[in-house]
């Protein structure tokens, strides 16, 4: 499918054309802009693995085309055959990422309706795995659009929204999670800036976050990590909306390390501070922050960049990629079906958990 | 002068040795120790301009030294003569960075010494000079080892320590300012961990402070700078000292970008938070932090990293070097007298202000 295309001059992160996979390469951003054309098993598997495609939404879309691309070759084979080839295939492509829930979660859906599927040979089979891609795709796009439509309202015109990281455009298929409120308040006409962080160690705002917003014809201005509470003494900024990566049972949050001194700041200049969280990053099961695990990376993220070592032989470092801020410090989180606030964790349940979102 | 070595294995920042000036080559730290011999008058401009030596302290005390190396081919000229040069390189030399404020100020004083000096002939007066940059450096000396002595005391066994910035024995020629009480308390035999906030957009930490500090032997982690906040969340974080380039009247004070979200995030969590602060940086005309002018740098400095671009062709970024911490976020100022706790005008000024440290 192709979705309406959100940057004029750009490429849809993901675009299925005529059982074509075409990529939109992040590692080359933002100085090229190159889209592979994966056509094989093993280019899907690699594209996942060397984070050409990144984001946990648009890892599970692509998971699901990348599967079909994986299995048009087996359509020739018996349907027996071609199942357990599918099987295969699968869980060769589940070791692209191992962390990755979207890729799993992706992956089994596509196992799941292929299982459910009466189809009488392989091509028709093929045929349903496509449809359901598709349908990951259309529902991420979805998601999308219900985050931007709620969020919209929180942003006024002259307004300054400071993000964090890149839960944008081109880690979904649609208006991304924390820009989606931007983009949607830009469709409209609202002028306002962006602030954004530059977001070390791995620097997803200077790389992304800026250039999606910019391509997209946003008011957008790049600032170091440390130049955000500066802004805010300034009165530069009105809003800020971040993304997450997990929201515990109580509104506990986790997300890319930066988050919880930005929260800090924004409560002691009494600026709202909003998260945007798909119903898909609701975990119920985790009912405190204190219950999330803290992935640590590698240290030579810190003491090297761009290849070149910034920091002395030996030294010690210490990379959470991740912090926790506590649901405080949060006035809402805005959802694809409206912005919940205080208290969360009746207000997330009454919204979510009746449907078995809390997976 | 030699003075005693902080550092076994390392130069010192700048040595005065039988008439040579020696320069600990900051530029190729942390991954080359060069030590540079000056010996003429361009190689001293040369060397302040292009930031081989840096700090406010450790320029003045260049500056000082450069005078009498850039002189040492006068001597054989007539009184006269030698004066007349005297004054017309140091012009030349204070216009080797033209924002350094030590370095107009130590010139200065080698002019007023040279003014007041009776000498018969130019090798006399060209003595004294000499003996005037030994004062500077002395008084250097003395002025870190006097916030050591009282900053100690706030460090204890088993503490966590976090710093930004290089206000460090690199930025000086003694224990530096804001690393002085970590030096005096390590020296005393005390156990304690230091955290080093990397210091975007020149790594200020990473580069300089995280290597001094490495050298002396002293426990210390370099982390980012998003990561400061989470740090004090888990309390790792017991104590912060930072450094500060100029204190308005009130205790207002201006330090690199970043601190402001420091001293916000030490607030909430209820981290005692210090400022290093030598009287020279006390700026009794300057009423209020609201008076301070912040230099704003060249972009490149953020859409750039090591001479690669890292943010899109064309962004907007803003880059202010410093930023204004108000003084009810600071729980003292760590002086070459004394620890001074609010109210902060009254303090600073009983302490300082009468005997013309205000200039």
């Amino acid at each position: 499918m192709v979705s309406q295309p959100l940057f004029p001059t750009l490429a849809p992160t993901i675009e299925w054309r005529d059982g074509d996979l075409l990529l939109l390469d992040q590692t080359r951003l933002p100085l090229e802009i190159v889209v592979e054309h994966v056509a094989d098993a093993a280019s899907v598997w690699r594209a996942i693995h060397e984070l050409r495609v990144r984001g946990a939404p648009a890892i599970g879309v692509a998971a699901g085309y990348g599967l079909c691309v994986a299995m048009q070759d087996a359509r020739e084979l018996s349907l027996a055959q071609f199942r357990s080839e599918l099987e295969r295939r699968a869980a060769w492509l589940d070791t692209a990422r191992p962390t990755a829930v979207n890729l799993s979660w992706s992956l089994k859906r596509m196992l799941r309706r292929a299982r459910e599927c009466n189809a009488q040979d392989s091509a028709l089979l093929y045929d349903a795995l496509v449809d359901e891609a598709r349908r990951i795709h259309e529902e991420d796009i979805a998601l999308c659009e219900g985050i931007g439509v709620h969020g919209m309202p929180l942003i006024r015109p002259g307004d300054g929204v400071l993000t964090h990281c890149n839960a944008g455009a081109l880690a979904t298929t649609g208006l991304g999670t924390a820009t989606a409120p931007i983009y949607a308040a830009h469709r409209a006409g609202i002028a306002f800036k962006v602030f954004a962080d530059e977001t070390r160690p791995l620097l997803q705002s200077a790389r992304l976050t800026a250039f999606e917003l910019q391509q997209a014809g946003v008011d957008v201005t790049l600032i170091m990590d440390g130049a955000a509470a500066s802004m805010m003494s300034q009165g530069l900024v009105d809003l800020i909306i971040v993304g997450t990566d997990r929201v515990a049972a109580n509104g506990d949050f986790a997300n890319k390390i930066g988050t919880l001194g930005l929260a800090i700041a924004a409560r002691h200049y009494d600026i709202p501070f909003y998260v945007a969280c798909p119903s898909s990053t609701l975990d119920f099961h985790t009912a405190t922050g204190a219950q999330i695990e803290i992935e640590e990376r590698r240290d030579t993220e810190v003491t090297h960049l761009a290849g070149q070592r910034i920091a002395p032989q030996g030294i010690k470092a210490r990379n959470p990629a991740f912090d926790v801020t506590p649901h405080a410090l949060v006035t809402g989180f805005i959802t694809e079906r409206g912005i919940v606030r205080a208290p969360f964790e009746r207000s997330l349940k009454s919204l979510f958990a009746a449907e078995g979102n809390a997976a």
